[in-house]
C-alpha cells in the first residue's frame, strides 16, 4: 500500500489526515516560492449573508493565513448587481498578487452564476469550473484546473492504496461538480480505470454499484448506498453531505453521507467516513490549485 | 421500433438511409431559411495537399452545394505559416455569410492545432471542438455543438429502435474525438444510459462489452470486437474505420470497421456496417451543426 497521509488501524480513510499531508506540501510549495520571492494569492468573494457560505469562505481564508498565502476576502451585499459582481472579478482577473480567484456559490439569483465563472480568468479559475477548465480536463490537459472536491477523491483512492489502472470503477451520480469530472479523472490515461457512471435512471442500481472495485457515492441521497450494493473488498469514497432530522442531537440534525456506514463499512477494504472524509480534501485541493496557479502564472 | 430513415429487411442498421433522412431535414431547414432571407454558410480550409484530407473536403463542398448552402473552400499550401492561418480563421470568424467553420484535420506539423481550434469563433465552430462547446457538451448546454461523429451516432441509435434510457451502454474507446463526447452524450440528461468507458487497459474486455444493450465501437484496431465481446441482441455501432491489407482487392487494401462483422451481426438486434454505417452519417451532421450555427446567429 502506498500511504499518503497517516491512516488509522482500520479501514477508515481518515480525511483530516489526508488533507494534512497535502496541505503539509503546500507548506513546504509556500517556503520555495517564498525563497524566490512570490507570495501564492488567493481571493475568496462571498455574496450575501448565506450561514453555509460564509462558513465556507471562513474556512478558506482561515487555511490560507496557515499557509502563509496572501488572502483577498471580499464580502459584498446581497443587493450587489451582476455588472458589479462582474467588475470585482475583473479587478480580481487583473490583479498580479492574486493567482487563484473563487466566487463562493450559490450568488443571489438575480447574478447568473454561469457568467461569473466565465468571467474569471481560467488561470486563476482555482475551482475548475471555467468552461477552459472543463474542457481542458476532458482533453486531459496537465495545466487544467481540476475541480477540487474530485481532485480530493483522488487523493483519498490513492492514500487507500488502491490501484486504479484496470480498476472498475463506479461513479454513482452524474453531476457536473463531482460526478462527471470524476469519472473524466479516473478515465484519463495514467489513472486507466474502467469507469461506469450510474444514475438516477440506472436499472438495477445496486448490481452496476456491485461491479466496483472503487465505488465513488456523489449523489445526495442519505445512506442511499446499502451494504448490498458493495462488493466485498471494495474501497468506498463517500461524497455525500446530507443533512437529516434527529431528535437526539444537539442541533435537531445529524450529517450522513450517501453511504450506511456502519452496514457497508465492514465489507470494505477501505471507505471514507462522514464527515471527516471528502470534506476536508475539498479545501486542501484548492490551496494545491492556488499554488499551481501561482507558478503557471510565474512560469515556474 | 421508431424509424428515422429507411432501414432494410436485415438488421444492418443503413447509415446512407438515416444520413439521407438528415440531409432531407437539412434542406427543408434551407428552404425555411431563405423564405427569411437567410442562407446557411459553411467554410472548410484544406491545408495542405494530403490526399485523403482533400477527399474529405470535396465531399463536404459538394454536399454543401447539394443543399444550397453557400460554401467557402479555402486551399492553402502546406507551407502556410501558423499566422496566416489564424488570419483566416479571423477574417471567417468576421464574415457574416459564414455561419460555420471548419479547418481540416491534421494540419501540417508547423502549425498547433489547438491554437486554430481555439481561434475559430465557438458560434462557428459546428466541429464541436473548441474548449467552449467541449465544455458546453459536459455541462449539457443544448446551445453546444456537439462533435459530428458521435451526434451521427446517437441518429443511429434512434434509427435502431433502440432506448437509450436506463439502458446499459458501453464505449470502447476513450478519445477526445468520439468516445468521451459519445459516453457524455449518452450520460446526459434524456439520454439517460448508464455507461461504462472501457479501453486498452480494461481487464477482460470482452466481459465488460458483454454486459451492453448498445456496444459503440471507437478503438481503431481492425476486426478487435468478436462475436465473445457481445450480448445476444445487442445493438452495435462501429465507429472504426481501418484499413487492412487484402490482396485481393484491387486497391491491396480493404477497408473493415473495429468489429468483426460477419460473425458478430448474427448475434445483434442491430448493427451498423463499415463502410455505410457512421462515415455517411458524419457529414449530414456537420451540416446539421450548421443549420443550428446559422439559426443562432440569427437569433431562430
Amino acid at each position: 500500500m502506498r500511504l499518503s497521509g497517516r491512516m488509522s488501524d482500520s479501514n477508515r480513510i481518515e480525511g483530516k489526515a489526508v488533507a494534512d499531508g497535502v496541505l503539509a506540501q503546500c507548506r513546504r510549495d509556500v517556503e520555495d516560492l517564498r525563497a524566490r520571492g512570490i507570495v501564492p494569492g488567493l481571493a475568496v468573494v462571498l455574496v450575501g449573508d448565506d450561514p453555509a457560505s460564509a462558513f465556507y469562505v471562513g474556512s478558506k481564508e482561515r487555511t490560507c493565513r496557515e499557509l502563509g498565502f496572501h488572502s483577498v476576502k471580499l464580502e459584498m451585499p446581497a443587493s450587489t448587481t451582476e455588472r458589479e459582481l462582474l467588475d470585482t472579478v475583473r479587478r480580481l482577473n487583473a490583479d498580479p498578487a492574486v493567482h487563484g480567484i473563487l466566487v463562493q456559490s450559490p450568488p443571489p439569483p438575480h447574478i447568473d452564476e454561469a457568467k461569473v465563472v466565465e468571467a474569471i480568468d481560467p488561470r486563476k479559475d482555482v475551482d475548475g469550473f471555467h468552461p477552459v477548465n472543463v474542457a481542458g480536463l476532458a482533453l486531459e490537459d496537465a495545466r487544467a484546473f481540476t475541480p477540487c472536491t474530485p481532485a480530493g477523491c483522488m487523493k483519498l483512492i490513492e492514500a487507500a492504496g488502491a490501484e486504479t489502472r484496470g480498476a472498475e470503477v463506479v461513479v454513482l451520480g452524474r453531476s457536473m461538480i463531482v460526478g462527471k469530472p470524476m469519472a473524466l479523472l479516473l478515465m484519463a490515461k495514467g489513472a486507466d480505470a474502467t469507469v461506469t457512471v450510474a444514475h438516477s435512471r440506472t436499472r438495477d442500481l445496486a448490481a452496476v454499484t456491485r461491479r466496483a472495485d472503487i465505488l465513488i457515492a456523489a449523489v445526495g441521497r442519505p445512506e442511499m448506498v446499502r451494504a448490498d450494493f458493495v462488493k466485498e473488498g471494495a474501497v468506498v469514497i463517500d461524497v455525500g453531505i446530507n443533512r437529516v432530522e434527529d431528535a437526539s442531537a444537539k442541533r435537531g440534525y445529524r450529517i450522513v453521507g450517501d453511504v450506511a456506514f456502519d452496514e457497508v463499512a465492514p465489507k470494505c477494504r477501505a471507505i471514507t467516513p462522514v464527515p471527516g472524509g471528502v470534506g476536508p480534501m475539498t479545501i486542501a485541493m484548492l490551496m494545491s490549485n492556488t499554488i499551481k496557479a501561482c507558478r503557471l502564472q510565474h512560469g515556474l
